[in-house]
């Protein structure tokens, strides 16, 4: 499942799996310039922080194409820089994307357009690797956690198509596989309102042949009450210095309910996610979506006209529910001030 | 909003309002016959387990009616009302609605059918009328645990539809306003899988102008900690005799982030809703539906084919978490096993 970001050399665009239409339709969508990329972000054409941090990335190569024949193309493409890192507000990879380009450029300030292009070209392939990389590593990590029989519940999608392949939590269902784990299931929530879950998760588990089943929302209390539900494994948007995990609307609940069961709750973000400058989960910007996500699915209308109706789309996991953030250089635990503080400085990241 | 459930003598049906396409269709539904109000029960053109216990109530007549040219047809009768009674596990009204007929009948056993088809009609529009009198009255005490400017959230519909009309949980919210609360407006939580919240709460309030707002399930969290809502109360399809109230699924998890939030969480039903027979939530059953209502959404369909799916219907709220449950007879208050005796007694129930 690493076919759904690829970049195209041929027709100088990125070539994104429609995220929208699955699991029914596999279409593509290409993206040419800008506009195609702020638009595959805000409509969720491709979605999850590791996928839209790669996104970024060739984002930067499509604009830098894009403003070749313009006398100040340096200025009008730190302008247009500027558009896809504010194309959404909460996932940091987004920003974390977009920098990691301007300050190689920075540091090549020299280049012609063509040169830009061709070393960010380079970079962007290098960002869309290593994240399967750190994903494979986060994997390995998050296995030594899980255990024989386990039913792993996960909210959203944090899959091979939230990122450029294996996953975050899912990445550590594979890895527990991979580790050699017996008997390892799925509870996919379906995940109100874009339905990652119902759509996404399960999709990409049955093309993986990985057991998953998939609950609305609603039900994982009843799941959990009755035991049905081992560890629960989330990604995130963005972590705070103090540990709190901003994620898909709904996973507070989830976690909420896991502490109340003793249910342990992890989270699996690579460091790229963690916002040290972020001092907690309800500082973070809660992106406000299109009413159409609840009003409908489908075609179907499912609100009467006229009625409002909210769409948050994230909500923020206080660090003291969370019983460890496995990244790609080991599993975090409380206090995560401290150990986020400390992979940092091992990783060599300032 | 009283014209949802109507016995047409005219056409010895009960009609229904199809409670599967609201809001976008109001189209009614006949019954003609024990397998109509079975069908009608089954799918969900009529639910709520004030709503199900006088369907019931009408569903014995057209059973008597039905098996009147039969020679035997007190024994076809009485296999017919335990059909109909087993039509759901979980409401106790259901079985409630149809144990008052059978009592009525066991203390005029000597009628003739078309006697017994007159005493039970009359019988079913009382149990129809006094609902809406025990709901008014609900309300009333309802209103006394309501403030200005309270915004209320509640799951499912347990509103006019969901009863013979003013609702439970909604009939608490009318009686505030009827009280002279100011400012009150409501949350409904859409309510997957049926959507009971998205499609019949908001279809009702807006009917009656009372402010509404609906919000995906996902969302109670992110809203409770921003502190936007300050009661919740929702309806119950049995209440135990310890008092943990089994419910549309997911109340367990609003009512878990209400106790973490401060938030009241108050439980609206009347009496008949109390089944002194269960001894706590976790043993009543608690019905498994069809796949359909999970993988689809009208005809969108939303999970891979050949991924089983959950789709528990309910869940039990431990008493521990309920601030109040509000009856005909008043608000009762924990320790729930002695006040639910004592309203019994003095309501003169057996």
């Amino acid at each position: 499942m690493e076919r759904h970001i690829r970049y195209s050399d041929k027709d100088n665009a990125l070539v994104l799996l429609d995220q929208r239409y699955l699991p029914t339709r596999e279409d593509d969508f290409y993206c040419r310039n800008t506009q195609d990329i702020i638009y595959a972000l805000q409509t969720m054409v491709v979605r999850g922080a590791p996928a839209i941090g790669v996104t970024a990335a060739y984002g930067c190569v499509l604009a830098a194409m894009e403003v070749a024949a313009e006398a100040d193309w340096k200025t009008a493409l730190a302008h247009k820089l500027e558009e896809i890192a504010e194309a959404r507000p909460t996932a940091v990879n987004l920003r974390w994307g977009v920098e990691r380009m301007k300050k190689l450029w920075a540091g090549n300030s020299g280049l012609d357009n063509a040169a830009l292009v061709a070393l960010w070209l380079a970079e962007a392939r290098v960002v869309h690797r290593e994240d399967i990389e750190i994903n494979r590593r986060m994997g390995a990590h998050g296995a030594t956690v899980i255990s024989d029989g386990d039913t792993i519940m996960t909210h959203c999608n944090a899959g091979a198509l939230a990122t450029a392949g294996y996953g975050t939590a899912l990445g550590v269902v594979r890895g527990a596989i991979d580790a050699g784990r017996k008997g390892i299931t799925v509870i996919a929530n379906e995940t109100r309102p874009f339905l990652q879950g119902a759509r996404l998760t399960a999709y990409e588990l049955k093309e993986d042949d990985i057991p998953v089943t998939v609950a609305c929302d609603n039900a994982c209390g009843l799941l959990m009450r009755r035991g049905m539900v081992q560890k629960v494994v989330v990604g995130a948007d963005r972590v705070a210095a103090n540990g709190d995990a901003v994620n898909k609307i709904g996973t507070y609940s989830v976690a909420l309910l896991a502490r109340e069961h003793g249910v342990p709750f992890y989270v699996a973000a690579p460091l790229s996610t963690i916002d040290r400058n972020m001092p907690d989960g309800d500082s973070t910007p809660i992106e406000d979506r299109t009413p159409r996500e609840v009003t409908h699915v489908g075609e179907t209308q499912i609100t009467p006209d006229g009625v409002p109706v909210y769409n948050f789309a994230f909500d923020a996991t206080p660090s003291e529910l969370i019983a460890g953030i496995i990244t790609e250089v080991g599993v975090l635990r409380a206090p995560y001030k401290e150990s986020i503080a400390k992979a940092f400085k091992e990783a060599g990241i300032e």
